[in-house]
């Protein structure tokens, strides 16, 4: 497995046309749509410049949102996984 | 329903030719025009370099003015959302 | 009325024939060249990575100069505002 | 009068021809070349993000040096002027 | 051998074909792919505004993840290695 | 004379074929090439963001390396000067 | 001499074709490639906010990497030398 440096987390994205079970979906507009995943590991989180490490505001399983374009892909026993920062991530779906 | 990270807020924008209970329309000028919303969940806020997280100073129910390309779209049960940060939110219509 | 986020105002901007009473007019040149208008309304001011907010230098009523090019156009009641930020604002008419 | 905000000055630019009392012309050449005024109101200063303002390190009656293109033109009773700030400043003639 | 400044590691690039023990292959696709090496030196870390340095959170013998264009190529007796800032390295594989 | 402002020094630049009494002349090469000159008057110093005012690494008569392109050009009593930020200045020549 | 303001280093760059002690040859590739050099002369250090002076990580006679197009060019007594930042010094070869 992946052990993500500073404030990144590893994510399994959502198929394309999944839908969750709150029955979110992603609209076709002409804005950035954010895409949807589960966190599947976490870093120890951002450090700021008093040297005091922010713990991360998200967990092991979490499904969230996140910017399309944000991340690099990775790909773990043939599944694929993207490693994203943070601030990359909106939202977490309750 | 989503918890927004950071200081970030969802956001049910306003339907284009709505006008609200006190009266505000938005012109269509050259200049950039701010869209109406109203907040519907608020993020946990802005974390300083000291490491003090800011209230956000927004809550559910506040009506919006909000920058007009700011923000990430979502659809919830077929209702149209909107991820903006808290500098993305010019003002609380009161 | 819209109450304005951070250290932003808003403001009513003066007609462009418009001469103020202490005989300021703005000169028709090459140079960025300001605005005139009135605040009618302030934010809470812009808060320091200290967690420290800092009260704004405007006050309800001051007549201010402010960059062209800056803030987002809102009309209330028919009447057109500006939403600008503290940094926008060069003077205040005395 | 104009009171400018935070490390603003207003300056009265020098006429282009003039020459000061110390002898100091400016060169026609390929570089940058400052310009002359006399500053005719200064701000508080400059907030620094520990909250401490910082006093302007010029007062009224100086006559300073600036870079060319910096500041926004005014004109106030058919006299034109210029809003500047501080760090736009290159030093003052002694 | 080279002992990195700062914030930065000494990376032996593994083989492109290379597949780790933990069975990880990175995919050919459109986003920016991560590339695999092992940490064979580590800088004495980042230094904060407040002084502090602050330990790399790698050590030798790491096997990594990468940015792919990030770092300096160098070759020390015929192989082949990177010098990569912390910040270029996405996580640690366990 | 100039006073300058901040971290800001006077200097009067070397004539170009002029050779240093150190036996050090500048190469013509496709790098930047730094430039010579005699620091006439320096500021009061670099303003931290703590309110520390940082006194200047230079004093009047240090024989200076500077970015060619860097600074301000000035003419008194007929020579010409350069008005430059400290962080322009390379080394002194002892 | 040169005494180097800062966090500069003078650094006197190695023949192209030379061959450290250890071995160490720069491949000719894509990537940005490294040069190497030996330190003459180290600054005082880079300057914090907190007003705290860091000492060099580099003393005279250190055999260093720098990025390749990184530095200002100087000749003392017909020997080339460079002018360059901390940061853009990669590592020590030990």
């Amino acid at each position: 497995m992946i052990r993500p440096l500073g404030d990144r987390v590893v994510v399994k994205p959502a198929a394309k046309e999944e839908v969750t079970k709150s029955g979110i979906v992603l609209p076709d507009t002409a804005k950035e749509k954010p895409q949807k995943g589960e966190v599947v590991a976490v870093g120890s989180g951002r450090l700021l410049e008093t040297g005091q490490r922010v713990p991360m505001d998200l967990k092991v399983g979490d499904e969230i949102l996140f910017s399309k374009y944000a991340g690099n892909e990775i790909k773990i026993d043939d599944v694929e996984y993207l490693i994203l920062r943070e601030m990359d991530i909106l939202g977490v779906i309750e």
